[in-house]
């Protein structure tokens, strides 16, 4: 292999791929990036066996082949080197990678011994606005269970339909639910409703990975399956492919347990409410149990916090508010996630009785929702 | 005790004085910040038997008194509400906060469990520019030792002369020296030259606590300890003092190991410099060792490194080089860590025969100066 590239292109593939990349111990292989020539490109691969990306950038070939290099080292100096063009290439074992002002050469390893990544039947093609995708999938990720005692809801429920393609995620404590409509779906299916769950480090990985330009990103499944593939802008060559096994098993029909009607409505100001909550969380002890009485006559929210071992604490703060004066307990954690989650400058908040659950969503905005069920007051 | 506070005052206070208190659990009382009134001021003190911070800053008192409140529980309190203006109030064991739409109740520590911060006797003072100092400090305080084998070269040497202070750091691989002359010198002794030894940690504290606005600073010392003042501008009442324990001991006679005269003298850029080590650096494996080859002729440096696990580099760069050929080989961090104590663009780097110290010093300014030893070529 031989092959000129610019420093910069070569730099920011690997910043990208190198993210996946844990530290192996058992198969030094996995902590390689695979090199290889196809057409002008310079392809790099990376693998956890579970999740693998392909990248490519533009190179000026002039001798094809391919080679395995550890990545963090990889990634760290090309990062530390001022040169704008390099070459690489490879003889026996050795990558030689020289600039204008230095040489260098590097023990590779055999790049036979990477895994292959596996190819996907390509069952069902969706294509879509990459900005919106991520950004939805950003706010659904964090909610998906960290327990692997049901591997079902520890991961991200996408269902694509027709007009509508829906992401969820929980952990059964609380839910957050995004939807993306039709002007932004390029092509779907026209048959039935289509589901997967995909683990949610493939989530974290797409989200790092999508540009941040407005572009198109195509979705590939099977039943075990899933490719996310973007296109370079221009040349139609891909420009990484991201593929993952799905979870297996049937996603729990939440629908049923979003609350359809309310007993109180609170408009806020989503920064203030989320700067009140942080004060509150203070005196919340272990539990993390906060307290709202809700005034609608006033128009006032008091927010209270105690702890056995610290102190109480007891504020006031102002919204919009319609329906019942109530009494409820929320985990502040469980909040200030949803809050985060939501752009909004207000925020609304509709509750209802103790032990039933709550909803967050954006004001403006029916394409997000999220909801929260409260404590116990004991 | 009960008293009006601007929030903002107590909030600069607490983020200053809680970074002293490390989480002790033997001695929970430890875990406090002291707060007393004294005239027209809140008094905060913190210590950890080692170190001890006074800080006044200005409150309206309405009534005399003093209580213990955990630091870090405080600080993330006040920081976390939006008053301007707040009343702190003591009853019984109780600290009430109250500002505009919220109150809180905290439990108190007995203030008389907090132990007494020692007073110094007066013995010497000096007083000199507090940012001067603080910048000198910076320069020298990281070298320091680490081992506990050698107490005396754990911290920060401070020689008083009348028309100089000289502060120095060595761990016998590399030493850094830094000179405050007489016109950053407000007042001094006139007899004889003192010395010090302060630990490491209060040095990092000062350098922490100093203002970076312009001003004095006292320094206070005798045999065994040493306090460092500095006046609030205007009032000329104490803004804060840190009183520390000084390290016992005889400082080693470091001067002997400063080289007087050089075999080959370099100028060099010192960002191109840094930048170089570091790309060696990933090629130097475990023992940190680069090696230089200076061709005086040429104008020309090389820079090799070399590990068996992944590969070799060399690398050329520029320099004003008058004097001998030479190859020399250096731990890189200590390099580094030299060139980051130095704010010149361009630097002195002189180097003498192998396994004689080498120098390096800011171009312009002769009040720096850091020796390195090499390391042996095997």
């Amino acid at each position: 292999m031989k092959i000129y590239i610019l420093k910069n292109n070569l730099k920011k593939a690997l910043n990208i791929v190198e993210k996946v990349v844990s530290k192996s111990l058992t198969l030094p292989i996995l902590n390689n990036v695979l090199l290889s020539t196809e057409k002008h490109c310079l392809k790099l691969s990376v693998t956890d066996l579970e999740i693998g990306i392909n990248y490519w950038t533009l190179a000026k070939v002039e001798k094809q082949g391919s080679t395995a290099i550890p990545v963090k080292f990889l990634t760290n100096f090309i990062n530390s080197i001022p040169d704008s063009k390099i070459s690489l290439e490879v003889k026996d074992t050795i990558l030689y990678i020289e600039g204008k002002n230095y040489k260098t050469k590097i023990k590779t390893f055999n790049p036979e011994e990477f895994p292959i990544i596996p190819k996907i039947k390509e069952e069902h093609i969706i294509e879509l606005d990459n900005l919106i995708f991520s950004q939805g999938l950003s706010q659904v990720v964090e909610n998906a269970s960290i327990s692997h005692i049901r591997p079902e809801i520890s991961g991200v429920y996408i269902s694509f339909q027709k007009d509508v393609i829906t992401m969820a995620a929980t952990d059964s404590f609380r839910l957050a639910e995004k939807k993306i409509f039709s002007k932004q779906i390029f092509k779907s299916e026209n048959k039935k409703e289509y589901s997967i769950i995909i683990p949610q480090k493939t989530v974290r990985e797409l989200i790092n990975i999508l540009p941040n330009q407005k572009g198109k990103i195509k979705i590939y499944f099977s039943s075990n399956q899933v490719m996310f593939e973007c296109l370079s802008e221009g040349s139609g060559n891909p420009e990484f492919q991201i593929i993952s096994r799905l979870i297996e098993g049937k996603y729990p029909d939440y629908q049923d347990i979003i609350p359809k009607k309310h007993k109180t409505q609170l408009i806020l100001s989503r920064q203030e409410f989320i700067n009140q909550i942080k004060t509150a969380s203070l005196f919340s002890g272990r539990v993390n149990k906060i307290k709202f009485k809700i005034f609608p006559e006033q128009g006032k929210i008091e927010l209270l916090a105690q702890d056995s071992e610290i102190g109480e604490s007891s504020s006031f703060f102002k919204g919009k508010i319609k329906g019942e004066e109530i009494e409820v307990f929320f985990n502040w954690r469980f909040l200030l996630d949803g809050l985060l989650g939501i752009e909004s400058e207000e925020v609304i908040f509709e509750l209802n009785k103790k032990q039933e659950p709550a909803i967050l969503k954006p004001v403006g905005n029916n394409t997000f929702l999220y909801v929260v069920m409260p404590v116990s007051s004991e």
